[in-house]
């Protein structure tokens, strides 16, 4: 792929991750992260919040699994992927434009945390960038109806 | 500042910079860009356009008015900065989200364009880091209700 | 900060995390990490490896204790920061520019692995942007003297 | 491709591009950025330099002529790119390693600049994803002699 706009993103699970499957099998799970920026207050001499920047987050196949295992609501993650933009009509008919973060790669933050990692046992193929097969998210999204033949739940 | 998210987005001006000045007299050029990645199709081995992603990017003071002065619609631009959301109300009462980039630097692309580039006169002060006084777009947006005082127009 | 280059750097951790106090008591872990692309070839219609990139990376404070507890040599990772440059004469009077990343924060991947994660105990302060107090790798690197004063060993 | 290090510079050319050409009639331009990052020091209530970072960039085809022909020595740019590594033995024998920013955009920056824009005339193909074909500064990189058939000058 070329042209595709990367972001990392670090802040804090909103919601444990949502697991899912493909009619074909395939893994993919969802996470809100709600990311604050901070700034320092020259004034009071203090560091203060900024507003805080949520992004739905989807990872597929191993990493899925390996995240909805790994990770809870709550927790602070580093995830690196490509900022993406999708746009449905909600019921109401009314345009609407949603920003996902296509994961490449996630992990817990080790700011204030330790982790004890361990290898996941079935890859079974060399894990490759990215690239959904199908989204089993769809039925949300009418816009993309291609996808949604069969939805995992 | 920190734990910002950044990013950098290139892609086509899909119209003309539109620029503004706060009632203190500060200039902001608001402008939009689509940004295509392109995948490559190992079936029919050409590239394709996927979809696009759109986001408007606000700049302040002296790169407003140069940006203004330079950017054109339909330009390749290269932006890179902040990635902000900003929540509010709309007319309906229904609370909306907007992502948009606030810009840290940008400049016109030379992938297939050559520029005459020209140092701005009126610099006055060192330039620093993009940090908005008064939002002159505020109107549109009721959530920041404290900058809307006097709008630009 | 303003104006720094942000980096985000994921791949294999080439050994263990070396971890080292300042004189003033500061934890600062280093480690390198080899990130290798890959390519798809048209012509074989396979993957391949580009060529490596290593940069070695330190963290500060909680998180250096973190990360020298929770990764080990070989292990894949996500690390964000900044990418840092230093200059020094080596033992023959040869300048030398070694690159550095300054850790931002850092993570185990879960694209291969799954993670059990604790928050850390004695985190005694809120996590400040990375910003080294005193460098304990000095004695390495001659160019910056003026940190010498008591390497941590 | 997969698993790149992508990285965006802002900074000011340390020098004039320098325009080669390969055997086969590629263009390629070699740039040097240095980007200086600025803190801010509260004691003093100012913003300071940092060291600067300093990074050779690589730009080809199309680009490669614009970028020679719209830029110029201690102007500001915007660069957007993978970081490379590439490890030679110098002449006497010591291994090296060199750190470089394969282009995929460019641009003058309009912090403190205005540009005007003009379209390239001999464009003959689609941009692609900057892939060098050969590299015409092997001839000071020793390790890479399988390109050195025909340096460009």
């Amino acid at each position: 792929m070329a042209g595709e706009t990367t972001i990392t993103l670090t802040g804090n699970l909103v919601d444990d991750p949502e697991l899912r499957f493909t009619t074909a099998g395939a893994a993919v799970a969802k996470f809100r992260v709600a990311s604050t920026p901070r700034t320092f207050d020259r004034q009071t001499n203090e560091w203060r919040d900024g507003e805080s920047l949520f992004l739905t987050c989807s990872v597929w196949r191993q990493a899925a699994e390996n995240a909805a295992e790994s990770l809870t609501r709550g927790m602070r993650v580093i995830v690196t992927g490509r900022l993406k933009q999708r746009t449905y009509d909600d019921r109401e008919g009314v345009k609407r434009t949603v920003f996902e973060l296509d994961v490449e790669d996630v992990g817990p933050s080790l700011l204030r945390a330790t982790a004890t990692v361990t290898k996941a046992g079935h890859h079974k193929a060399p894990q490759q960038p990215q690239q959904p097969a199908a989204d089993p998210w769809t039925t949300q999204a009418p816009a993309a109806p291609q996808y949604a033949a069969e939805p995992p739940f």
